[in-house]
Parts: C-alpha cells; sequence; structure tokens
C-alpha cells in the first residue's frame, strides 16, 4: 500500500495575479514567489497546499485545459520519498506514467505524472522533494 | 487569516465500486462504507482523505457533472471547527455560500458549498466535523 501524504492540489487559473487575494483568503496563506517554468509554458505559485497554475500562452497544456474546462481544480500531487521507487511500485501496480521518468518541476522538485487513462481521469502527480 | 487544513479532495466518479481498485492503490486506504445520500442524489466513499461520489441517476448535480466533464476532479473541502463561524468569515470577505446555511452532509457532519462564483470557479466545501 503507498499511503503517500497530499502534498498540493493543483488549480489552473487565467491569471495568478487577479486569483491572489481569493485564493490568499480562502487558504489564509500568503502567496509565495511566482515561478516562471517556460519549458512547460506555465507559471507556478504556491499558497500553502494549494498551487495555481496560470498558461504562458494558449497552446501549452494549461492554457489547452483552460480553453477547454475553464479555470478549475486540476491535479493532485502526492509526496513520495523516493520518485524513482515510487514510479517502480506504480508501474508494478498497473499505472502508467506519462513521462517513463522524472523531471524537474516546481520548486526544483522532481516530479511525475500518472497517466489519467490509467487513474480513472483523474492526474496525479509524484513529487519528490529536493 | 483562515488557515483550515483540508478535509478531503473530492473525485466524481461513474462507480464507486469499478474505482475501488485504483484509489485504494493510490492512497494505500481501503475503501470506507459507502454512504447513501439520496437527497443529493450521490453515494459515497471514502479513502483517506480522497472522497469518490457516483451519482445515484443522471439528472442529479454529479450526474450532470459527469456528463458535461467525464469523471474527475470536483471539490475541494476545508475543515472548520464551527461552520455557522466559518460562512460568517467568509461572507465578511465576499464569498457566497450556495445554500446559505449548512446541511447533514457523508459521514454526519455538517457542510456547506462556497459558490463557485465567487472562488474562481474551483467548488469549495467547508466541514465541520459532527
Amino acid at each position: 500500500m503507498n499511503n503517500y501524504p497530499i502534498d498540493h492540489v493543483a488549480i489552473a487559473v487565467r491569471s495568478i495575479q487577479e486569483s491572489t487575494k481569493i485564493f490568499e483568503t480562502i487558504t489564509g496563506c500568503a502567496c509565495s514567489v511566482i515561478e516562471e517554468l517556460p519549458i512547460q509554458d506555465v507559471n507556478v505559485a504556491f499558497f500553502g497546499s494549494l498551487e495555481l497554475i496560470e498558461p504562458r500562452s494558449t497552446h501549452g497544456v494549461i492554457g489547452r485545459f483552460i480553453e477547454r474546462n475553464g479555470p478549475g481544480l486540476h491535479h493532485i500531487a502526492y509526496r513520495v520519498p523516493d520518485i524513482l521507487t515510487a514510479i517502480e511500485e506504480f508501474e508494478e501496480q498497473g499505472f502508467e506514467t506519462i513521462d517513463n521518468r522524472p523531471r524537474p518541476g516546481a520548486r526544483g522538485h522532481q516530479i511525475v505524472f500518472l497517466n489519467p487513462k490509467t487513474t480513472g481521469n483523474v492526474l496525479i502527480e509524484l513529487v519528490q522533494q529536493s
């Protein structure tokens, strides 16, 4: 059994700046520094255990998500102590990862996404803190 | 500042029974008893801090959500010590509640939803444990 804690819940928004007041109030946590991740075509910021993700263009993954669904809940991230071991465990349990190997995510952490086709259409991220 | 802990993250599924293996494996938590909530036209079950919600009919809120979006992330619930005080606080901060007053939710808890028009399109539930 995995039993990993939730690291964060991520929300796609059109604009972090325009959403800051709402999510600072809901979470009671000040907005972190906004981190630019041009390779993923997004900027992200954390409000406690909520992550806001804004698109840097309309043709990236988050830009297209918002175009299709509007802003809203995007994924759940579980914190794992060792991402390579966790990938192996999840693959043995019948899940697929999207990239097969970890890549750098926000805050310098190592991340991987499970293929939502194998998780009942819920996007799940695994995060190993750096 | 509110700073309430996340009580659970809820996922709309077509069938709790057919999703049980996936979410038991992801969370490492055994499925709770499935609770029938005919007034809300849903059945729910908990896997640690994940709640699965299945529609009891196609015309209820969750049935229509799944018809529109497919299964997926539905809402985030924050645990509050006193729901009447929390409603007052959130309303003073400019949020609206959907029902104006708490109602019984899963596990006998008192719950209320914030109007997603006031929360950047993210459905937020407040839960007072009974």
